[in-house]
C-alpha cells in the first residue's frame, strides 16, 4: 500500500464515485492526494482497492484532513450540490488560510458559486468552482475541467487540472473559462447543449424510423455511417450501439422494450431559466427540455392519444435513401444552431457577469473527456481563432456555406414533419430561429403596437430616436414623445 | 368635496396610477376608501380632482391611515413589486391587529407571495395576493381580480372585489383562486398565455403579409372578419386597429415605422422559469418569450442578415384567399394548445402547492377585465363546468372536432412557412406539442438508453417493473435492476 505520511498535493473530500475517481486519477498522475470522507470506511476501502495507483494520505477528521495537506492548500469538495455543499464549506474555511484554496468539484449552481465565492474572498480563501464533465468514467480517465474562480488561483490548479484532463491532439481539456462562477456556467450549458443534441439526434431517429420505414438496426447502421462525417461524436456514436442492441428477453430492438419517458436531472431546466433571465433564445436547448417534461405527462399523453395526426404514406425504397440524406442535413444544420445558441448565451452572460471568456477555448475542452464531444467542436474552435470577435457560427465561412446547402433539405425535413404528424420540436425551433435572426422586419413591430395599444408601453420609430406613445383612443392626435 | 370623517371600507396605500383608478373604482361603488401615499401631494390630488367620485378619507401618516380603517382593517398595497412591498409590509404590519388583513394588488411573483403569507398568517394576519389584470384602465372600470390568501379573508374582500370587477353576462370578473399565492401565480400564467397568443397573431399577420401579400390595411379587414367568429377578442380587435392605422408622418402603414424589437415586462419570463420547476411543458409561451429576446438581439440579427432563405413564389389572389382561411385554423388550433399549456400548468401547480383550484372559474374571470378577455373563454368555462376533472381541453368533444378540421390547414401553414422561411416559432411548437402528446411512442425511449449508456442513469422497461441498467461495454451480460 502506497499511502505516506508525506503531505498531499492536493486533498479530495467526499469520496463517492466521483470523488473517488477523480483522487485516483490526481494520484495516478503522481500528485500524493490527501482523502477525507465523513464516513471513514469509504476513505479505507478506497485505499485497499486503489492504494497502489498512487501515494494516497488517509484522513480521518477535517482537522487531520487539512494538516496533511501542502501549503498553500487545494482542498477538492466532491459533495452534493446545494446545502451539502455549504455544510463542508462551513466545515473547512475556519480550518483554513489566506491564500487556501476550496474547489467545488460538484454541480454547483453558477450563482451559488458567485456567492461563496465572495464570501470566502472576504476571508482571503479562493473559492472555485469547476465544473468536470464526463461521468464516472471521464472522473478517472480524463474529464473536461471548466474552472472558475482567479487567476491566481489557476496558476497553481491549471497544471494539475490540465494534467488529470482528458487530452486532444495534445492539447488538454482544461482551462480557467473566467473567475467566480463562469466554469460552473459554462458546464451548465455544456449540459444544456447536451439536451439539445440529444433531442436533435432522437427526432432524427424518430423520422427515420416512421417516415422512412427503417429498423432500429438499419438506423444504427446510418449513425455509424454519420459518424464518419461531419456528425461524428459521441453521442452519434453511442446512439448507433443503443440502437443496435436487442433486448435479451426478447429478441426485439432494446429500444423499443424501453419506457418512453425522459428523465432529467435539472441543468437543461437551470440553462433555460438563466437565459430567460439574460434574454438569451436558446430555443433549442428550450424544446429539449420541455419535450422531456412532456414525455413523462401520462396523464396529457392519455388525453391526446388518438387524435388525428397527418399522413403517412410509406416512402419508397429510393425515397427513403433520398429522404435519410435529408435528415443528415436537417440534422446538421440544427445543431449548427443549437450549438451556436449555446455560445451566445456564454457571451451574453460574459457581458453580464464581466467574465473574459476565451469563446474558441470552451470549444477546446470540449472535444475530449465530455459528452458532447466531437470532431465538430475542432471547427467552432478554429472559428473563434480566426476571428475571437465572432458574434455567431454562421459568420464563419464554411459553417455559413453549410447552412447554405442545408436549406432545401432542412426545410423539406420540418415541413414533412408537420404534414405527416412526426413532432420535431428542436428541428422546427432551430429552423424558426434561422429564419427569425435573418429577417429583415419582424412581426416583433406589431407586438409594440399592441403594447402601447393596451398598455402604452410605448415604442420607437424606425426613422427617428425617442419613445413614442399612440393615442388610440383618438390614433389622429400627435404622438407624444418619451 | 366628498371627504368626511368616516372610517374606510378599505385603506389604498400607494397611489400612483394603478392604486389610484383602483381606490377611485372602490369609492364610485360606494365604499368610503381610506387613502394614503408617501408623498402627500398624490393623495390631495387625488381628492382634489375625483374626491366628487366617492368618499375618500385621506391620510398623512402610516398611523393615521391605520386609525382611518374599518375592523378588520383591509389594506390594499398598490407599490412595486420587490424590495418597495417588503418595506410597506414591514411599516403597516406592527400597526395591524390580528385578523386584519393586507391585500397586494402589484404584480408580485407568486413565491414571494407565499413567503409573505406564511410570515404575517405567524403574526395572526391575513396577507392576500390578489393578481388584478387589465391596466390603469381595467382597475378604474373593472379588472379581473384573482385572488389568493385564506377563504375566511375572501368571505370579508371577495362582495368588494366583485362588486369592482369586470362583469359578464352578470357574474363578476373576480374569484378566489386559492390559497396564498394561487392568485398571482394564476395572474403570472394569465401574462404568459398573452405572451402566447401575441406572437401568434404576429405570426398569422407576417404570413398574410409575406407569403399572402396582403397590405396591413388588407390585413385589419381579416382581422376584423375574425374578429366576428370563434377567434373573437380583444387582442384580435387592437390588431385590426394598429394595422389599420396610418402613420401620420410618413403616410405608410403605422406598423411599418415601428421597431421590429419587442420589450418584455418579465412575466412571460416568470411563467416559464416556473414551467420549468414543474416541468409543465408551456412550449407556446417559452417560444413567445424567447421570439421577443431574439427580436431585441440586434449583434445577432446583424450576423445572421442576409442568409439565404425559402423560396417565396408570390400566391395568386384567390390561392392568397385560401391560404387566409388555413391560417385562421393554424391560429385556432395553435391558440387551443397554448391555452391548454397553460390550464396544464395551472393544475401542476395546484398538485405541486396544494391549491384546490376551480378550473373553470378561471375561465369565467378571464373573459371580461383583462388582455386576453375572449368569448373563446366562455367555452373553456363550460367545459371544465361539463367535467371538473377534464384533463386537456382536447378531451371536450368541440375542441377536439375543431383540431380536427384544422390538421390539414394547420399542418400546410406550418409546412409552407418551414419552406419559405417565414419564422413561425409558436405555431411550429403547438403543432408539435400536440403530435408529441398524441404519439404511441416518443422517441424519448432513446434518450434514455443514452442516458443509461454515458451515466448510468437506468431506464425502466414497457414490460415490468424496476429500474434497469445494461452494462454497455458488454451488453450481453444481464441487465441489473434497480
Amino acid at each position: 500500500m502506497n499511502t505516506s505520511a508525506s503531505l498531499g498535493s492536493l486533498g479530495v473530500t467526499g469520496l463517492g464515485v466521483m470523488g473517488r475517481n477523480l483522487a485516483r486519477n490526481f494520484a495516478r498522475h503522481g500528485y500524493p492526494v490527501a482523502v477525507h470522507n465523513r464516513t471513514v470506511n469509504r476513505t479505507h476501502a478506497l485505499i485497499e482497492e486503489f492504494g497502489h495507483e498512487g501515494t494516497f494520505v488517509p484522513a480521518k477528521t477535517a482537522e487531520e484532513f487539512v494538516a496533511a495537506l501542502e501549503r498553500p492548500r487545494r482542498l477538492v469538495i466532491m459533495v452534493q450540490a446545494g446545502a451539502a455543499t455549504d455544510a463542508v464549506i462551513d466545515e473547512f474555511a475556519p480550518l483554513l488560510e489566506p491564500g487556501d484554496m476550496i474547489i467545488d468539484g460538484g454541480n454547483a449552481h453558477f450563482s451559488d458559486t458567485r456567492r461563496r465565492e465572495a464570501a470566502l474572498r472576504e476571508r482571503g480563501l479562493h473559492f472555485v468552482g469547476a465544473g468536470i464533465s464526463g461521468g464516472e468514467e471521464g472522473a478517472l480517465n480524463g474529464p473536461s475541467i471548466m474552472v472558475g474562480g482567479s487567476a491566481e488561483s489557476y496558476g497553481v490548479l491549471g497544471p494539475m487540472f490540465e494534467a488529470i484532463s482528458a487530452k486532444i491532439d495534445g492539447e488538454p481539456c482544461a482551462t480557467h473559462i473566467g473567475t467566480d462562477g463562469a466554469g460552473h456556467f459554462v458546464k451548465m450549458v455544456h449540459n444544456g447543449i447536451e439536451y439539445a443534441d440529444m433531442q436533435l439526434i432522437a427526432e432524427a431517429y424518430d423520422l427515420l424510423r416512421q417516415v422512412a420505414g427503417y429498423t432500429p438496426a438499419e438506423i444504427a447502421d446510418i449513425f455509424r455511417t454519420w459518424n464518419e462525417g461531419r456528425l461524428g461524436s459521441y453521442l452519434i456514436e453511442i446512439t448507433a450501439e443503443v440502437l443496435a442492441h436487442t433486448d435479451a428477453d426478447t429478441g426485439g430492438p432494446f429500444v423499443d422494450v424501453v419506457v418512453d419517458a425522459a428523465g432529467q436531472k435539472g441543468t437543461g431546466r437551470w440553462t433555460v431559466q438563466t437565459a430567460l433571465d439574460l434574454a438569451s433564445p436558446v430555443t433549442a436547448i428550450a424544446q429539449a427540455t420541455f419535450a422531456r417534461a412532456a414525455s413523462g405527462q401520462a396523464e396529457l399523453r392519455a388525453a391526446y392519444r388518438g387524435l388525428p395526426g397527418g399522413t403517412t404514406p410509406p416512402l419508397s425504397r429510393s425515397e427513403a435513401t433520398r429522404f435519410t440524406g435529408q435528415v443528415e442535413h436537417a440534422l446538421y444544420a440544427s445543431k449548427v444552431i443549437a450549438y451556436d445558441q449555446g455560445w451566445k448565451m456564454i457571451q451574453d452572460a460574459a457581458a453580464e457577469y464581466g467574465w473574459k471568456i476565451d469563446l474558441g477555448a470552451v470549444a477546446r475542452i470540449w472535444r475530449g473527456g465530455c459528452i458532447i464531444r466531437a470532431s465538430f467542436l475542432d471547427r467552432i474552435r478554429a472559428a473563434y481563432a480566426a476571428d475571437p470577435e465572432l458574434v455567431s457560427l454562421v459568420g464563419e465561412k464554411t459553417f455559413a456555406a453549410e447552412i447554405t446547402d442545408a436549406q432545401v433539405p432542412w426545410r423539406e425535413i420540418v415541413a414533412s414533419a408537420a404534414r405527416r404528424g412526426i413532432p420535431v420540436p428542436a428541428f422546427s425551433t432551430a429552423l424558426a430561429y434561422y429564419d427569425t435572426l435573418r429577417a429583415d422586419r419582424l412581426p416583433a413591430a406589431l407586438l409594440q403596437g399592441q403594447r402601447d395599444f393596451f398598455g402604452a408601453h410605448t415604442y420607437r420609430r424606425t426613422d427617428r430616436p425617442g419613445t413614442f406613445h399612440t393615442h388610440w383612443s383618438h390614433p389622429d392626435r400627435p404622438e407624444t414623445s418619451g
